[in-house]
């Protein structure tokens, strides 16, 4: 599994970070799947290896516009670059309707289709034909979701041992059975497949989430999960200093959650601008370092703070690493 | 007068181009406004000495995607930085709905007054201090318009000859003639201001026009203008090969309406995506190149194509420059 972030500011771009637009796929996949589509997010892509053409569904976490605003463009752009392939769109209940009053005033026709997804009906969809999506409530000052993204079908390896001591000859038979389709050998010997498989390893599952002043509500979704993409918009002292009013969490709320959770691995994101790179940083200001010291005094698995494009492997044991 | 050029790309971004957003101000005015808003906008602010804190009025062309999507992410910003100020918004009347609309779905508020202008209405208004805007319907798929912005006073110049021959003494009493104030002088005579001026020169005027499939609508306001900004989407031989559907002008077209107005200036924009940059520019591709080589064998005025982020200064003259 693969994901890239292609935006990490929180309310207002910078001028290194666009606001939120996340990328998720199976590793190889043509198709992928957008969470969350800040105005500008199709500027990203022009800049990353994610066409338009290939964009499965987006999925929508809550309809600040800081989430939402670049979805009139990306989908216009798409028409214009000859999609014709459906598009689903998942998200919260009046985004179909906000759309469809922007399509209308600017006189936008589409030459594919959308099938809108409304986020309470998505457990009875079937969106990805390789992930299954599941949306968990959030708190926030807007009605926010997180979406978590369980692989579908996980591929099977062989028992050697067992299909030599049974004397299944190694050959075609060997890939029908790791297909799962059970056969009839020359000798007349009936095999079940499942019989000569080892138990199958766990699926991956990986949760991004939208904005959410409760990570404790994730706690029951991020223990079976293995990598937690959550907003950390500042740090504790911010989080006093500008009240509880916006709803958002800080980076020691979410470090506690994610260790408590045992999730292995956690990205922050959603950073206010008042954090600046640190590359950037002069003596006196805020920059991501103090994000990133916050989380790691809380919690102890594998921890990355989220730039824009930057890209992340979910491997098969587990294991979070950044891509080239 | 000064235009920036926040983006120079029809339909969508390319790498270097984004969609159209132009600013006009005159020179050494804190306020400046914003002719059409397309999604990127505000980004592109940030790499601009433009503030969204002293924009004073957007005036939009025409509601399709590429020249609006960005209105809603820059209200947006333009809140969070903390204005108050109201803003002016001119633009067709099915604009106000559509970002009511997105408002509402979005739970947007600003702590800050829009006055909605319908563009029928402009006429009526007094938008800018310092500019009359105008607004001339075109020809487009959707309804669309160009605005004209005329210096709304212009400076005068003492008559240097005429107060010495007539014995008034230089000092703070020309300050109060050149500001059109009559005064009585040490010695009790009347001094009428008016008397000792310079006939006033022409008021400069610029025109930005919307996308337009017929230019000649433009050639009685363009006969008094100084620089006229109209869109070029592509040569002649393009626009034979696509047709004369998406109702855009070729750069052929306008340079003729430019030369028959007489028109000093001419900048060239909105150019198609697939009219490279022409430092990228290989063997067979289209360029620019293309675009300005067909305006220049019908037009003998300044001729400028835009690039993004090009400054231009109308001088009193009536002569354009670009700015560094």
């Amino acid at each position: 599994m693969e994901i890239q972030f292609l935006g990490t500011s929180s309310g207002v771009p910078t001028r290194s970070r666009n606001m939120t637009a996340i990328a998720i796929r199976t590793r190889g996949a043509r198709h992928w799947s957008l969470v969350d589509c800040a105005e500008g997010t199709q500027h990203r892509l022009l800049r990353s290896n994610l066409s338009p053409m290939s964009l499965r569904a987006i999925f929508i976490t809550h309809l600040h516009g800081d989430h939402c605003y670049g979805l009139p463009g990306l989908l216009a752009s798409a028409g214009m670059l000859g999609r014709t392939e459906a598009l689903s769109i998942v998200g919260p209940p009046a985004l179909r309707g906000m759309i469809e009053c922007v399509m209308e005033a600017t006189q936008l026709t589409l030459p594919y289709p959308i099938d809108w997804v409304a986020v309470d009906a998505l457990a009875h969809s079937d969106i990805l034909p390789d992930l299954r999506a599941h949306a968990t409530k959030l708190s926030h000052r807007i009605d926010s979701w997180a979406y978590s993204f369980t692989e579908a079908a996980v591929e099977r390896k062989l028992d050697i041992g067992k299909l030599k001591a049974g004397g299944v000859p190694a050959g075609p038979a060997w890939g029908e059975i790791q297909q799962g389709r059970n056969l009839v050998l020359p000798d007349g010997r009936t095999v079940v497949a499942e019989q000569f498989l080892l138990p199958p390893r766990r699926s991956r599952k990986a949760i991004i989430a939208g904005d959410n002043d409760t990570p404790e509500l994730l706690a029951l979704e991020a223990a079976g999960a293995d990598v937690l993409v959550h907003e950390a918009t500042y740090t504790e002292a911010i989080l006093h200093k500008v009240g509880p009013e916006p709803q958002h969490s800080s980076a020691a709320m979410v470090a506690r959650v994610a260790e408590q959770a045992g999730v292995p691995n956690l990205i922050l994101t959603h950073f206010s601008p008042r954090y600046l790179d640190p590359k950037q940083g002069k003596a006196n200001v805020l920059t991501l370092d103090d994000i990133e010291r916050e989380a790691r005094e809380h919690y102890t698995g594998t921890l990355a703070l989220a730039r824009d494009f930057a890209r992340y492997e979910l491997g098969k044991d587990g294991s979070l690493h950044p891509l080239p």
